[in-house]
């Protein structure tokens, strides 16, 4: 339990964009006595569109986070249907499930983090497709689960895999989590779990997107003889790695470095852009609009 | 002149942090019509200090500069003494005066930025303690002083000094600027020149402060052994390259690179790092307190 | 002129690998008495090929560059016919010829370096499609050549674009540079001309490759919403943006970036990945293999 | 155990330049049948000192490491007696120690990379003077040692600080590592203990050396206010946080960082810089000469 002064709402909201929005979110926090320790605004000319996040100091106001959800409820309906908007409570820990099959450095660098306190979140299980990680998640005292897939070559490849997607979808609703990270899960997520977790689920994609999308990237880079390569962390949509961004970066390579040099090296890279990303999501600081995302900093 | 539309007027407040300040705020501009383009907050914990930075359209208001900076300021006085704020209007070009030795880098990137509208300033002035760059100077059309400076060995060096300060000074003050910008300029501002001129002398000094402070910060970067090397863009203060630091960035070196290369390579991060610097300053996006800057962007 | 002590002569050679090559060069270089200041190699284990770049004192060799070159084209002859080299002096200073649109802010940065003496290149002329640019180069003392190209609603559009480039060919082969640099020429330069000037024209374009290929980059990446924009320097061929690449860099980008403010923030990479390529061009530094340059550094 | 194939001898050489040295290392491994896979030289010519490394495929020589030391040294013994050279053997593992307190993220980092075959490395042991990181190092299979030291108050201090010490130096040298890493391990290494392990003692400082050396470096750099931090990996001299600099990388921060954030944000940038700057060190690509380091990739 964090200590009551370091609780904290945290308000996101977007509309259309018009006059007096800020006035009208500022003087509601205000009347109720809000002590704002953090907020951020844009405005998006070309699409006319608003967002803010606000964080008040949980105990500057004199209800709950129900309560509040329930007053501000009836502002944000003074912006049209359009409007959304979210209250979250520092004190209620989010969730996180992970997607995983072989590669470890995701799952290590994540599970390192979340027991250093550095990320704010509670991993509730992780699901892989092989058993090489299920060690190192027990150690950690999280539950493994592993739901096989379908071989490359298995005849019955579709509805096998449908059926284990389906095993995948009971485990992860079940944690009603408020992040599904495919921390580089290597099989494409069916249309209809890509809609239901919709803004939830998280991919790293092992290239500096749109360059080298789909798979084997680091071949793809290495091919093609680009002098940086790069990685994406994005919500994962039914269309395959073109999903809003979240974060990306990059890490400078030469002509010395082999396509395997670039596998190691790019790690480095993905284990920082999914776990800025990540963080950034639990923070409320990514709103989505279109297929962009705004990262309220 | 701008187009009507994208005419913005800029208000900056700083003061001692608490509830409602937002609200106050934002009601004000919100009662008046304005329509916020751009909206930056800071709350720093530590020293308890309020920051923030609004845009509006200015011709969604229906009065002019004078009459905002008039109403603003009964808003400013509700929150005390120690509240410092500025209202600025974008149809008011700012105005800079570029001091300059013998080397042309910065100068040569500053000038053509403003021409090819980069930057938003006039360049009212250049003054030189050297001929050596008159020739590009006017060449831009922008008038050049040469005042000269008394050599290492003279003995009357201190008075001569202060003479030709004085004179530096003159021409400065009269051109009323908003930013006097020493572009590397090897002379050190005597305290007299750090006070008048506070908040608006800005330095670029070519390492990464704090390390390399003073002289030749190549050479002892070199004979260190660092990795990367860098440069600041500070405000001037009568402690020597210890400002306000507003920007800084480095560029990768290695054992190959000689003293003279550092040199060569340094002017990249030079140049990039004044005009965000200078940039970020002209668009009031540099708020100072204590020794330290918040840069709302 | 430049001090005879550092004058260089510069000998890049590539190959099918095999053992003994270094021993061989390193051989030869002893036996004439040659003091390697720099020594670079690379062996590419998927392609199985050899790549060096020596240099050494020009005043350390007891003979000239042309005595060099033959004695050099024994050596090289042992290797096969697959086997490329060069030997070039630094003595004698490289020609480059920059084509430009309406876009200054390359042109300016080059001319900039060379009259800083930061590039090693006579800028012989610069041929625009626009008079925009003629007078900052003929400040430079660089004569200017006007080639007007067709619009791009002209019904002889083709045939006159033909023979528009053929007055460029003949304008930059009387030259006989070294370099011919693209300096962002807007026109798609024709096959046989790419086939002709392989290897020696230069290209600047405005994302990080293969990202954002072909026209308006930076708004393409706007709408994508990635969070770092680049460019890439690259030799140009008759496929599009698709040629071996040299240099590429990044900068980081928000929600708050406009494709305007894109196209503004990224002249600073187009001007820093521009003016490294062309200097590791100049310097002989960039080895070509297939569809992919070895960088010796 | 590696394949055959992959075997490398990596030979690293130093000496005052001089014409021929090239030539004479290269002969010698072509007389040898030696295959180079990786060749790089640095020749300082502030210093006149050369510096080169050589890979070779192990099974491209007809002797064994042994023999090639043997040999090697009569061509070393050339250049005099300023001349430094090793061999290594890529079949015989680096060996390497750990020195930790209780700040685990450099320690998991290490280990990760290690259990992923991402370091060339066993690591031997971790000793560490809490008993928090016991857990982690063991699960690894990996022995931990506690070795207390005393309280800042204990008036015995500094005697049982040095018998402490003592029982690191054993623990240490049994094991007669490459490298002895200390990975946030917060005592400053008696002189005695420097000099002993000179050229493999490696350290990871939290700042930008020759910024913030010393206790509490973010706190430094967020009371100074920079716009960057960084860490340092570098060889532990007697001269606290002055030694050889092995690489150094640096993170962005704004003023919406407090020192907190940054020493979370900071060990993004410990774990990258330690974790390269060490596979240089196990890879023979560092070369020290005075107190700097030639890093040959």
């Amino acid at each position: 339990m964090e200590p009551a002064t370091s609780r904290r709402y945290v308000i996101t909201f977007s509309c259309p964009d018009r006059t007096g929005i800020v006035a009208r979110i500022a003087g509601f926090l205000a009347d109720a006595g809000a002590w704002i320790v953090e907020a951020a605004y844009h405005a998006d000319a070309d699409q006319n569109w608003f967002f803010t996040r606000q964080v008040v100091r949980a105990d500057s106001v004199p209800f709950d986070a129900d309560e509040l959800r329930g007053r501000f409820a009836e502002v944000a309906a003074e912006f049209g249907p359009e409007a959304t908007w979210r209250v979250t409570d520092t004190g209620e820990k989010k969730r996180a499930v992970l997607l995983v099959t072989r590669e470890p450095h995701c799952l290590h660098d994540l599970l390192g983090r979340v027991s250093a306190g550095e990320l704010p979140v509670d991993i509730t299980s992780v699901i892989g497709n092989h058993e090489a990680l299920r060690d190192v998640v027990t150690a950690h005292r999280v539950p493994f689960h592993h739901v096989p897939f379908p071989g490359p070559r298995d005849e019955r490849r579709e509805s096998l895999k449908l059926e284990a997607f389906e095993e995948v979808r009971k485990l992860v609703d079940e944690q009603e989590p408020d992040a599904i990270v495919l921390a580089r899960f290597m099989q494409v997520l069916p249309a209809h779990l890509c809609e239901q977790w919709r803004g939830r689920a998280i991919n790293i994609h092992h290239s500096f997107l749109p360059s080298f999308a789909g798979a084997r990237p680091y071949h793809q880079a290495h091919t093609r003889g680009v002098k940086l390569i790069g990685a994406t962390c994005h919500y994962v949509t039914a269309d395959l790695d073109a999903g809003p961004i979240i974060e990306q970066d990059v890490i400078r390579v030469d002509h010395s470095d082999t396509a395997s040099d670039m596998v190691r090296r790019g790690r480095d890279i993905e284990r920082l852009v999914l776990s800025r990303g990540l963080r950034w999501h639990l923070e409320d600081r990514v709103l989505v609009h279109g297929n962009k995302t705004v990262v309220l900093r």
